[in-house]
């Protein structure tokens, strides 16, 4: 079974990165770009084969290692 | 119209920081865990409201900026 897992800041943490992005976009002449916010995509291959318990387990590791709960949210997909 | 961009490396090519995440993953007691893989995940908002010239126009982001074609894929939704 495959996990992603999308771990992005929450809004109104501030995001430098992704302001950096919007404005490198910018001077290449890309226009009518509003926010640009960056996260983190991670791809786990898992042994499980059951999906619940496929996503109880990625959950226990994105509140362990995988985001910051403070100022991370994440969402899982898996297939 | 909002886009997401998710941003990974090749197959094949190495991935330390995926590496580095699944020996912390095994270290913090996680088992059945096989390839690990990061990549970025880059949202943004865009004032055109037509898809396929949203896309057209992200897609021109990933080639200049966002992407690196060499090592890297990309995958584009729009929402």
């Amino acid at each position: 079974m495959k996990a992603r897992v999308h771990v992005s800041l929450k809004p109104g943490v501030l995001d430098p990165q992704g302001k950096a992005i919007g404005n490198a976009l910018a001077s290449l002449g890309f226009t009518g770009i509003g926010a640009v916010r960056q996260g983190k995509l991670i791809e786990l291959e898992l042994s499980e084969t059951d999906p619940l318990r496929a996503r109880a387990t990625v959950e226990a590791m994105c509140k362990e290692l995988l985001a910051n709960p403070v100022i991370e949210t994440y969402a899982i997909d898996l297939s």
